[in-house]
């Protein structure tokens, strides 16, 4: 074995990291970050000198306490571990860029929850459930994907990956998003008009929206009404950009099919939720695209290595696009 | 408009059409082949001539009674309907040559259905489904499709659509068939041991074998006991070549995860069924890859063409291997 040579030494930088996490799930990412950016050392506030909480221009957040970011006079931008940073916009003093968390693994992993509830959807899966439940052998007519039209909102990093897959697995694909976007084998609208269109022929609209003002409330009760007798939904945005009540009630007329629903106004979703129960509703935990610790733990600290060398903060959050 | 010259007068040649199919189902195959072949008139026994009968070299079949096959003297070659040829070998006579339906777009719609069910196993749909009817919300890990290996077992035109569309979708997939083959981004074995080798390393096993002397009973007890603790199984192939009770055995004592089934020793399956009610089993009926009328009419109608123009007789079932 050749003994690599030992690093130069250098200084230790202490960067904040400001959350509400558990204190293993703590453990967890300055571990992991730690490893990836040997040069850094992550800290909750509790553990700051005066000085270091005075000075810090950078933190590493994931869902913090706005009060606590407040005392960090110093900050210039944070790095959400998270890549939805609904909750940080509307409270982080406005001379902080915020940063979330873009990482491919995370899209690949979307794409692929994608596919695999619109593939769940499109061979009536949700329907052999039920005919099994009732001891029911009956044969239903099988599509050609082709003949699917799968209506993506959302043409971010995830989106795009989500629509590229479904492409791949010959469905036809319509792309929404607020601005206008070219994605290669997509047919891609933006604004109010292409809202409309795609609604209208989505046999399978799947939400991979952020949250933000202009989001919130989007799938309204009127939204709902626009779309295609028989159309199924997978939310894996945010429960909030659906009207879970008029969903409910679209579902229970039989004017959609099902709904596939991995986010949810309140969550956990609360016991009492009638959605548990609903027969054409299938519950996921939030789990479509969870964070993968090791390669965002990568991203954030390549972040933090590029903005101690060269003073880089990356490509900030628009505070008025909201994502 | 301008009008297509008419088809030069050529003699319809009639064909018989032997099978166990209702009238309606009669009806749209003789409609979907006569129009794919122009010269060729199906008929029914029963509505032929004696010397029609008597002459006849090729038969189209769908399950057909074996008395009624031995009632066709001249017959050379049936061209089944079905690509499952395991109930017309035994009994067709020696000098009849059996061609199944060999159809691109079945192979496809099989490869759709395995990549369907191997993700709603991967993102852990059934287990998610359980929690769903307790109320409970609790996140499991999401594996890479990378880590996942996929057993399959049978390298036929559908297995090997069904590894392709796996692989192109991240999965890690060993290939398993009776004979050596060789299929592009997937690792092959054959024979015994590679059998053995691929029960073994598969989290996922996916049976899309044909029911042959050699694979009734293939997935014994003993097969069952050679996977892995945890692994789950598709069954595509025919219900005969999975022990049963044993499978059940399996998933009753945790050893196995879950296993979804479209086909049974008996089909449709009983309603006195123990699988209908097992929580750790998802029941198909029989629709992984249906028939497709109008793509399989128009082989079908081609294989006449080719066989009334120069008479060739598409490749045939060799009655050892039975397939």
């Amino acid at each position: 074995m050749t003994r690599k040579p030992e690093p130069p030494p250098a200084a230790t930088t202490i960067v904040p990291f400001v959350h509400r996490l558990d204190a293993r799930e703590e453990a967890v990412w300055i571990a992991a970050i730690e490893a990836a950016n040997p040069f850094v050392a992550l800290r909750p506030l509790s553990a700051l000198t005066v000085e270091e909480r005075d000075s810090a221009p950078v933190a590493i957040v994931a869902n913090p306490d706005p009060a606590e970011l407040r005392g960090l006079p110093a900050l210039r931008w944070v790095q959400s571990l998270w890549a939805g940073v609904e909750r940080l916009v509307p409270h982080t003093p406005a001379q902080v860029a915020i940063v979330r968390m873009v990482d491919p693994q995370l899209a690949a992993t979307m794409a692929e929850a994608v596919l695999a509830c619109a593939l769940y959807l499109h061979r009536d899966m949700p329907l052999y459930a039920r005919q099994q439940r009732a001891r029911l052998w009956r044969q239903h007519d099988v599509r050609s994907a082709a003949d699917r039209r799968i209506g993506v909102l959302g043409m971010g990093e995830m989106g795009a990956a989500a629509a590229h897959r479904l492409a791949a697995n010959g469905f036809s694909v319509s792309g929404w998003s607020r601005s206008q976007k070219r994605i290669d084998g997509v047919e891609t609208s933006y604004g109010a008009d292409g809202l409309t269109r795609v609604l209208r022929r989505a046999d399978i609209l799947v939400i991979v929206l952020p949250l933000t003002e202009a989001t919130h409330g989007l799938i309204s009760a009127a939204a709902l009404a626009q779309m295609k007798h028989g159309a199924s939904i997978i939310n894996f945005g945010r429960g909030a950009i659906v009207d879970e009540a008029a969903l409910l009630a679209r579902l229970d007329e039989g004017a959609l099919q099902h709904a596939v629903l991995d986010v949810f106004a309140v969550e956990p979703l609360p016991r009492a939720s009638p959605l548990w129960k609903h027969e054409r509703i299938t519950i996921l935990p939030h789990i479509a695209a969870p964070t993968n610790v090791e390669t965002a733990s990568r991203i954030a600290a390549e972040n933090l290595r590029l903005y101690f060398r060269d003073g880089a903060i990356p490509m900030a959050v628009d505070r008025n696009r909201g994502y």
